[in-house]
């Protein structure tokens, strides 16, 4: 009987189209789910594909060639640990075991860890582009064993996405959690993306005055240019998009109450642990949680006033290009924030990732893919030890360029009374970057003054505290 | 052999600051320390104070009257568990133990629901004033089990602050870690705080051009107002403080990188976990890190340009004054965000507290004790159940009368290039909280065009989906 070089647990959307995708580049693919039905379901609507079903785990690894590549699609958490446990005395050394769920890094850091000791390898793996990319090519950022990962490359280049100019979004990521760390960020940088769109909107909409077709039109034309992404393509198509039922636009029937799955939060509270500043995406996360409070808003509405509405001072065609400006640079610095972030990560856990890799592998598959992407890549070529993105020529040009328009709209959004927390957040981060000094020395003398905490002075080293009062 | 009514363990300045407070209230006190030396010096420093030296544990507890009461002075974390392990075998049904460190409220419920496995009480406490506070009469936040707390409120009573109609800063926070998260969120304010002065400093020095002679008696003068506070009385003291060195003014002196102990970034992580929007203190402690990124931030100077500087536009007078009213209502918005978070975490871990005693035993001991602290109590008597402080009468006039201030103070900053990442927070958040509609509609269409998350109706309940491609 002939064995599989791969095979998948856990056959809910993900597994089932990863295991689709795989098949479909020439492998016969093991499959198993825990309850059978699943795996009854998934070989009796593809008959004719080289699925070989197990129906038990034993059953599974026996029919999985040496070393074992077993890609696991369960539910994060518990579900993992429980699976990894009963697969654990059917294994051999050398086996590789890839968890290519939404992990917290630390949680693959520990696995990676345990599972090392009895001989085993384990890739934490990100996967990024929905049921949509798992089946036809998702960016796929694998971390763990280096050699493991030789093992496993040929496949997941195969299945992979392709970027414009042919290269696979998959890449050797770094040890143990470097996979998930990289995917995690990945999520928090595409919670800043989707806040900046939507207060771009709110803006358009509400200081300008645009109708859902001038917005579709705006976003279309955006996506031509710098801007050029699948968020901007979804948002310029989803304008247009009616509802079956009432007839209006779709998007002004939708309840403006944004849901979260979990994974910008990490990048945020990971942000505070390393002592990295991430403003702008944490500012995103907060911005979902206040959209959920929808009856507290409502009822607040009618108590707390704001700035009477004026029509829009100047010309329109100037403020919608202005608002694109403001756009791309906050864009631009909350890349600056998560890279940055990647960096710290980089040496607090000695990952050594490769910044200009990870860029070109978002390319494509997932749901941050973009043009701008390619800067990334240029800026890390350029200066692989770069400190902050802001400080690459290309990108110091767009915010020497640009600034004045994003001061612009958020002057205008504050004066209309219209949030943008994040593009507010993106003006504060850039003037913080570049002050030379900041008021910190007083926030300085007041610890030193009520707690003794000392303080560092501008003149020579050491700590010294004043006696205040 | 008379025996003490309460023991410390751990005497750094904390602990032995707390152990003469205690004394000077008529109590002999029982002490302890791990390393002899500190209990000697302590006794030989304070020949004549009734403190009672043990150098085993088990001759410090055999010192204590039944039930004991043991205040836990020693660093949060691993020392305090060592602690109480060595102690958990001397002690009997019924004793206290009282942790007054820096402790994160879930290993708080943690130790708490351990020892009343063996029968023992377990008081988290907060203790805020740092080393005078603790010798004179801090504010006091003590959780844990009820019964226990009555055995030692007359003692905390005794040392507490007074606030200015004379009662006392301490109150039962309720069970378990409420003490400790009291204190924590009590942090987080402060963070929030120390910045907006912060701001209210850059904006008034590089906007207005205020000399550090002008910035003191501003500060001066804004502390017999509504702004009435420690944080403000001590800036104002600041600014008139000249370097012993060089004879220049010591803000100036002193470097412009604050430290943190992490209690803030706890605060936040908390808020996130929580789902509870936080992002002013959040700003607060981003602030903090980047100033820490001196460095970076003294290279960034030099590449990456902002606006020209421009002499302040309008009345110098006026525009003090509006600084003021931005402050103020900032303050007031960080409050509702921290408040809010009590309200949110009370409800999570069952904790019922009552948050205008919380604004009461703020009113003097510790940081942030201030005049406005009696509006919160106020505005808690008025309506027990109030969602967001902004909506009680008070605090929405402040909001309606100042939000026009704080919108130009944050436009003056932004076009003269100074950040104002917490004043900026303030305006967007206040703008958020009082939209009746977000942007976030447009969020959820592309999380349901991108990963078929489902979205809501605004015209009925339930989750749907739509087919946009």
């Amino acid at each position: 009987m002939s064995k599989q070089a791969i095979g998948v647990v856990g056959l809910a959307v993900m597994g089932r189209n990863l295991a689709l995708n795989i098949e479909s580049r020439g492998h016969a693919v093991s499959v198993f789910n825990r309850s059978r039905e699943k795996t009854d379901e998934l070989i009796a609507e593809f008959p004719d594909r080289k699925l070989v079903p197990a129906y038990t785990l034993e059953e599974f690894v026996a029919s999985l060639e040496k070393p074992r590549r077993i890609l696991l699609m369960v539910k994060a958490g518990e579900a993992t640990d429980a699976t990894i446990a009963s697969l654990k005395p059917l294994l051999d050394q050398g086996d590789i075991l890839i968890d290519g769920g939404n992990t917290h890094f630390t949680d693959t850091i520990r696995r990676n860890q345990e599972l090392a000791k009895a001989g085993l390898h384990f890739i934490g793996t990100g996967v990024s582009g929905g049921e949509e990319g798992a089946l036809k090519g998702p960016s796929i950022m694998p971390g763990g064993q280096r050699d493991a990962y030789d093992l496993v490359a040929p496949i997941l280049t195969e299945i992979a996405a392709k970027a414009p100019d042919g290269e696979p979004c998959v890449a050797y990521m770094g040890p143990d959690g470097a996979g998930h760390y990289v995917k995690m960020v990945h999520n928090g940088i595409e919670y800043g993306d989707m806040q900046l769109i939507a207060e771009s909107y709110a803006v358009l909409k509400q200081v300008a005055g645009l109708t859902n077709k001038e917005l579709g039109d705006v976003y279309t034309e955006w996506n031509s240019g710098e801007l050029d992404s699948y968020l901007i393509e979804i948002t310029s198509k989803i304008f247009g998009k009616k509802d079956d039922e009432t007839g209006n636009d779709l998007v002004d029937v939708i309840l403006d109450r944004a849901a979260q799955k979990g994974t910008g939060k990490w990048t945020s509270q990971n942000a505070l642990d390393l002592g990295v500043p991430l403003p702008l995406i944490t500012e995103s996360v907060f911005a979902r949680v206040l959209s959920s409070l929808k009856t507290q808003r409502v009822a607040a509405s009618k108590v707390l006033s704001g700035p009477a509405a004026k029509p829009l001072a100047g010309d329109r065609a100037a403020f919608i290009e202005a608002v694109r400006r403001a756009l791309y640079l906050s864009k631009v610095i909350s890349y600056a924030q998560g890279f940055a972030q990647l960096r710290a990560a980089s040496d607090e856990y000695k990952w050594d990732l490769q910044y200009g890799t990870i860029a070109k592998i978002f390319r494509a598959g997932c749901i941050i893919r973009a043009r701008f992407l390619q800067k990334i890549t240029d800026a890390y070529a350029h200066d692989p030890q770069l400190a902050n993105l802001l400080l690459d020529p290309y990108f110091r040009d767009v915010a020497a360029n640009y600034q004045a328009a994003l001061r612009d709209v958020v002057t205008a959004a504050i004066a209309a009374g219209v949030p943008v927390p994040a593009f507010s957040s993106a003006v504060a981060y850039f003037d913080g970057y570049r002050s030379e000094r900041l008021p910190a020395n007083l926030v300085q003398a007041q610890r030193d003054f009520f707690g003794a905490h000392t303080f560092e002075r501008t003149d020579k080293p050491g700590s010294f505290h004043a006696e205040w009062a």
